[in-house]
C-alpha cells in the first residue's frame, strides 16, 4: 500500500500521516490501518479481517513491451498475496478492477484474466468480483484482496525488537535480474531473432519476475509457529523495506553484506546491488527473537531462510561489508523503469 | 460492478458470464459472485462479508470542468456505499486507490480526500488503506468498500416473483438533472459570470448529483425488516436496472409511467426521461410480496418510497402509459459524459 506516495507529498511517510490526520477517530475495529502492508480489522469474534488493495500501472509496474498478459494478472495479484502472506495471514477473496484502453485485444484481456486466476486457484482464492472500465491508452489494475487472521495474530512491521535477528526467504535481487535480462533481450531482438535455450539461473530470475510466488504458505507457517516480533514482504528492495521496519518499530539494525542472498551467476558487486535495492521480489523479512531463532529451518518447502543480520537499540541502518566496515544503507528504492 | 464491461466483449453479461467460466469451482464460502452489485462471502460464523469494488474515471464518471475535487472523493465513496445499501449491509471498512496525473495541485488531492473522508464518517465507515500511483493524464479511482450483514441475510437482486410489487426509493433523474444544469452553466459563465441564487428544485438536483447521500440506513432497515424479495441500487437508470433485476430473477415487470417520481421543475415529458434512463441516482429498487406491502411505509427518515409496478411472469419489461398503452422498456443506460 502506498508504495509510490502522491507526489506533492513530499515522502510517502509524509503522505501516509497527513491520511491518518484526516480520519483521527478510528473506530475499536481497526486493529492497523494505514501504513503496514494491509490493514487488520475486526469482524466477528475470533477473526481478524486482513484488506490490502495494490495498484499496477502500465509504464510503472509493467510495460506491454516486455511483460506478457499473464504474468501482468499474475504479478497484479501477487503483489497483493504477498502483503497478506507478510501478516501471515490466509488470503481468501479477491477483488479485480480494470481500466483497459479500447485498442486492446481480446486474446490479451483473456491471457490477463488467466494469469489472475491461475495464481488466485494456487491459493485457493475467490476472485468474487471487481469493476471495469476504458481509458484512453494505458493500462491500470487494482487488486483488493481479503485475508483472515486469528484474533489479534496477524504480523505487523512495528514489533522488531533490539536483539532480534534478522531474516529473508529465498534469493533477493532476482526479480531485477529478471528484469535485466528482459530488457536486454528486448533490445536484441531488434537486431537478432536467433534464440538460447535459458540456463537454469536466466530461468530462474525470469520466473522470479515474470510469476512470482508470494511466500503465503511460509507466512503462515512463521506466524502459526509464533517465531517473528515483525514481519514485512520485500516489495521494494531491502534497503528500503527494512528502513520502513526499522522506523515503524523505532530500532535501527546491521547487516552483513556476505550473508544477504543475491543473484547468481553475475558479478557479486552487481549481484549485492540487486539484492539490496532491486524490488518486486516478494520475499519476506522478519525478526525473531534470540530465543527463538533455534526453531527456524533453513529452509521451508525449499525456500532458504537466511539471517542477515540484527536489530540495534540506535536508530541507524548499517550495512557491515567483509572486512567489518560499516556504512549506513539508504533507502534506494529500485525505479523499475528508468533504467 | 462491471457497470463498463469490456468493450471487446459484446455486453456486460457476456463479460461476467465468461469470467464465472474461467473460476467455475467457487469455495463453499462464496454466495454470490460476480455479477450482483456486491460479493457475499462467508467468514467467521455468524456473519457474512460484502465485498465491492467501484471505479471512477476522469472523462468518464466525472469531468474536472465539471466536479469540484471534493464531490469527486464524496461521488467515488458513494457508488461503493450505494452496492453495499442494496444488498441491506453494514458498511465498514473502505480502501481508496488513486492514480493521479503528476501536474495535479495538492489543493485538488487534499479536497478529493476530504470528501472521501467526510461521507465515511457520515455513515462510519473506517477508511484503512488503499494504493497510489501516478499516470500521466487523468485522474482514477478505485474504491474498494467492505460491509457486513447476517449471514445468509445479504439481499440479491434475483429474488424478484410473479406478483411481487416494484417500489424506488426518493425522486430519481434528479441526479442526471443536475449534471444538466452542471454542463448548462458551465457553457453560460463563458460568456457571462453572473450568478442567479438557486432555487430548491436546482439545489436539489445539484445535491443529488454533486453530492448523492446512499440509503445505507434505508437498506439496512428493509432488510431487518424482511420486506424485501429483491433488491438492488440503481446507479445506470431504472430502465436499465430494472432490466437487470429481471434477468437475474427470471421474471418481467410493468411499470406506470405516471408513478415514477422523476425531478420537478422541468417539463413532464423530459422528466420521465431522466427517471427512466438518468444514472447516478443510487436509490434503492426493490420488490415485496404482496403480503408485505402493508410494512412499507409512505417514507422512511424523509426519503419517499414508491410503489411504481409489479413483477409478471412473462420476461417482458413493460411501460404503461396514462392510458393504458403498454411499450417496451428498452434498457437506455445513461452515459453520461456523451451529451
Amino acid at each position: 500500500m502506498y508504495t509510490t506516495a502522491v507526489a506533492m507529498f513530499q515522502s510517502e511517510g509524509e503522505f501516509v500521516k497527513w491520511l491518518r490526520g484526516l480520519a483521527p477517530e478510528k473506530s475499536k475495529r481497526v486493529r492497523t490501518g494505514v501504513g503496514d502492508d494491509a490493514a487488520v480489522v475486526r469482524v466477528g469474534r475470533d477473526r481478524d479481517l486482513i484488506l490490502t488493495a495494490d495498484l499496477s500501472i502500465e509504464g510503472v509496474h509493467f510495460t506491454s513491451r516486455l511483460h506478457p498478459a499473464r504474468s501482468v494478472g499474475h504479478r497484479a495479484l501477487a503483489r497483493s498475496l504477498s502483503d497478506i502472506a507478510a501478516m501471515g495471514g490466509v488470503p481468501r477473496f479477491a477483488l479485480i478492477s480494470v481500466v483497459l484502453p479500447r485498442a486492446i485485444s481480446r486474446a490479451w484481456v483473456e491471457e490477463f484474466y488467466r494469469g489472475v486466476m491461475d495464481l488466485a486457484r494456487h491459493f485457493q482464492v475467490d476472485v468474487v468480483g471487481g469493476d471495469t472500465s476504458i481509458a484512453r491508452r494505458i493500462a491500470m489494475i487494482d487488486v483488493t484482496l481479503a485475508g483472515e487472521a486469528a484474533r489479534g495474530k496477524g504480523l505487523l512491521r512495528s514489533g522488531a525488537r533490539p536483539g532480534d535477528m534478522i531474516y529473508v526467504s529465498g534469493r533477493l535481487g532476482q526479480s531485477a535480474r529478471g528484469l535485466e535480462i528482459l530488457k536486454l533481450r528486448a533490445r536484441k531482438s531488434k537486431r537478432t531473432l536467433k534464440k538460447q535455450p535459458d540456463n537454469s539461473e536466466t530461468a530462474a530470475a525470469l520466473k522470479a519476475h515474470l510469476y512470482p510466488e508470494p511466500r503465503c504458505h511460509l507466512g503462515r507457517w512463521l506466524q502459526t509457529a509464533g517465531i517473528p516480533s515483525a514481519m514485512m514482504d520485500i516489495s521494494d528492495g531491502l534497503s528500503t523495506d527494512l528502513t520502513r521496519m526499522c522506523e515503524a518499530s523505532g530500532v535501527g539494525a546491521k547487516v552483513d553484506a556476505g550473508r544477504i542472498p543475491g543473484p547468481s551467476g553475475v558479478a557479486p558487486e552487481h549481484s549485492l546491488g540487486l539484492a539490496l535495492n532491486g524490488g518486486e521480489d516478494y520475499e519476506l523479512l522478519f525478526t525473531a527473537p534470540k530465543r527463538k531463532v533455534s526453531k527456524i529451518p533453513r529452509s521451508y518447502r525449499g525456500i532458504s531462510l537466511r539471517c542477515i543480520g540484527r536489530i540495534c537499540r540506535s536508530r541507524d541502518v548499517l550495512l557491515v561489508d567483509q572486512d567489518g566496515r560499516q556504512s549506513p544503507l539508504a533507502p534506494e528504492g529500485y525505479d523499475h523503469f528508468s533504467k
